[in-house]
């Protein structure tokens, strides 16, 4: 890792829009038309196709999530049942209730909160099958109200999914499983075939495809923000402990080898240190590869005179990750402005918060923590707002509102009002 | 309007994605591209090129904000002034509290309520001059905290803004404000340029360029929902007034040729004397053909036996303004699922809320309602979740959180955890 002595250069993990290759897109635009052509047959042909499995249905039965069970150890299953526990527990202090405000003249004005009423929740294949993902994308929705779940998953070539991933749907309640991954799996959920009813918005992190596919359906559906890399920043003072700052900064590295995970200090020693134990310790990884790749294209160390400074940067930054490893975290924490999660002191390493603690571990990317949220219970629920105008506030303001219509030139509306007072 | 006796069709305002021709999709690429190149030059001269506008600057100049007072009436000033200060008082009880929650093993977690730095504002220029869109895209941004209000609106040949626009821009607290419209000002609020700073979100309605603008940009920024066409559902009984019922129908069809207009109603007589009174108010409108075709084309009028039907087809069509106009309007609500606004009894006639009392009037249309919300003060705030996990708590979950990350195959993550165990 590069040792940076900040100079006052504007730092930005903000890239570019992922928007993939002419062909990419293309691929996708001809997947979505003819899912919504051909329903079902389309979305199996296309799971022979690119995952090699040759289904007959995409609906997961209940044998297969029994079977489940089966091939995972009950240690793994109570582990998996406290996370969810932790996450519902987080996620409902999220809640909100629908609220009326009182005039004395009679008016009520209000906001009606009601939950979505399906929802589709995509889980990524293969090597990243992760029951922790399962329950972070779908817990707040089961928090929310949303009776409808739907969560799909490309299959193996056998035509299976991961035991994992099914235990967590089932314990996270999910109400339906399909085994459909990539663009054709985004454009069922969205337009619906013979068996995918569809909803009303969809979740869950994917490959190229299945964000070119989620980017090409907004609108119609809701999605949730299209997801990068991952990244992690570690701010921290000479309390810090190298071989503790080295590890978190590993665990966000093997994730992926556009990773980033940068350190932000206000000591030289911890820097040094932190660049020594970083190497020794990605010698032993199992995903060092990924790692290396990751550490060297991204990985920085930032060192600050001033934890003014150091501050700012994270602010620039605007991590998705923030672990503060500072003397006193508490301290930073008011001047922290973007940042996705920020974790406190050493015993919040990033890994706390991405299986068991509660929050969520879906977190805006790629400096977009300027402007979102961690998926959470709003993301599942919609206002309405609500309208009683009194007779009384009618008549006081109704020629206020004639006159605003009218200079906007919209007569029908004075006069809509005006019916009223014939 | 046609009278439909309702059978069991499944209904829905749910349309295509609007995407644009091939070629507009083309020219939106090149203008972004341009912008992004060149600055404010490109801006000037797709200024020049599409609104016939000579601009020198941009940016709209404390002298050309108080001209703008000068030209509008003392009176419509100080409505603008009440409407303002209606809408913020509505979107104040939206606001939110950062919140932390605390356990007796010493664990605190919470959620950290930020708002955005900086926010942009498009406001359509040309016949749709809204001031009331002003400030209803850009109260709850200032409501929520967001520093920088940066509203751009193309100006018309003399390279003027609306004054209506202007007034409500300043009342309203808007920062800054260009002369600047299409995708071409949308790029600038994206990217930036040499004199517009780049912001976080984009709010605002526009036309098709201004809309794949937003989609093409969504990523790098936020946008607030692409907006369709207006529409107002009315649920009524037979307590409804005929005349009030057409009134608010047209209010709402002359906005758009577009725009739909639907009755749902348990009164035949109602149906019969709306149809009546629809064609007879019609023909006094100045804006007489935009609502004749919007009629013509998307009014309806269902009859449904009972009120339980009426409601079931309300909540399919997810309208964005729904009146209930029964006798006992309140009995309605709870069973309304989905709907932007809701206007209870005939004194909230659609532009009481358009205008004056309070709530936002940017509403999902196009039956997004099923799945989203109108604007408030969510969309100019984000979360950052706080993680502080004791030393106690750790120690108890460090062993699970190692065996659900060895699950999932990420070694490093374990490790991270471990290393605080040593």
């Amino acid at each position: 890792m590069k040792i940076i002595k900040v100079s006052d250069e504007k730092l930005s993990l903000r890239r570019t829009i992922e928007s993939g290759t002419e062909k990419q897109q293309q691929a996708v635009k001809t997947i979505i038309e003819q899912v919504k052509a051909l329903g079902d047959q389309a979305v199996l042909s296309y799971t022979k196709q690119f995952d090699g499995a040759e289904l007959t249905s995409l609906k997961v039965t209940q044998d297969e999530i029994e079977n489940a069970y089966e091939q995972l150890d009950d240690e793994l299953i109570s582990i998996i049942r406290e996370a969810a526990k932790n996450i519902y527990n987080f996620h409902e202090k999220q809640k909100r209730n629908s609220w009326i405000d009182f005039d004395e003249n009679g008016t009520m004005l209000g906001q009606k909160i009601t939950p979505l009423d399906c929802v589709g929740v995509y889980v990524p294949g293969g090597t990243a099958a992760y029951p922790s993902s399962v329950l972070m994308n779908v817990m707040p929705a089961k928090v929310a109200g949303v009776q409808r779940i739907a969560l799909t998953s490309p299959p193996n070539e056998k035509g299976e999914l991961s035991p994992g991933v099914l235990v967590a749907a089932n314990e996270a309640g999910v109400t339906e499983v399909y085994k459909a991954g990539g663009a054709q799996a985004i454009a069922a959920l969205a337009y619906g075939t013979e068996t995918i009813t569809p909803v009303d918005k969809i979740v869950g992190p994917g490959n190229i495809y299945v964000a070119l596919a989620k980017r090409a359906v907004f609108g119609l559906v809701d999605i949730d923000m299209i997801a990068g890399p991952s990244e992690i920043v570690i701010l921290a003072d000479d309390s810090a402990r190298a071989n503790e700052v080295a590890a978190d900064l590993l665990s966000q590295a093997e994730h992926d080898p556009m990773a980033t995970s940068i350190l932000v200090t206000t000591s030289i020693v911890v820097a040094e240190n932190v660049q020594r134990e970083v190497k020794r310790q990605l010698q032993s990884l199992p995903r060092k590869n990924i790692a290396a790749l990751s550490i060297e294209q991204y990985g920085k160390i930032y060192v600050t005179e001033t934890m003014e400074q150091a501050v700012r940067i994270v602010n620039e930054l605007a991590p998705e990750h923030l672990e503060i490893l500072t003397e006193h975290p508490e301290e930073c924490l008011a001047k922290i402005k973007h940042a996705g999660a920020i974790f406190l002191g050493r015993y919040s390493s990033e890994p706390v918060g991405d299986y068991f603690a509660g929050p969520n571990h879906v977190l805006p990317t790629n400096g977009t923590a300027r402007f979102s949220s961690p998926l959470n219970v709003d993301d599942f629920v919609k206002k309405s707002s609500i309208i009683s105008y009194s007779k009384e506030a009618f008549l006081a303001n109704a020629e206020k509102i004639t006159k605003l219509a009218r200079y906007e030139g919209l007569e029908a509306h004075a006069r809509a009002v005006e019916s009223r007072l014939k």
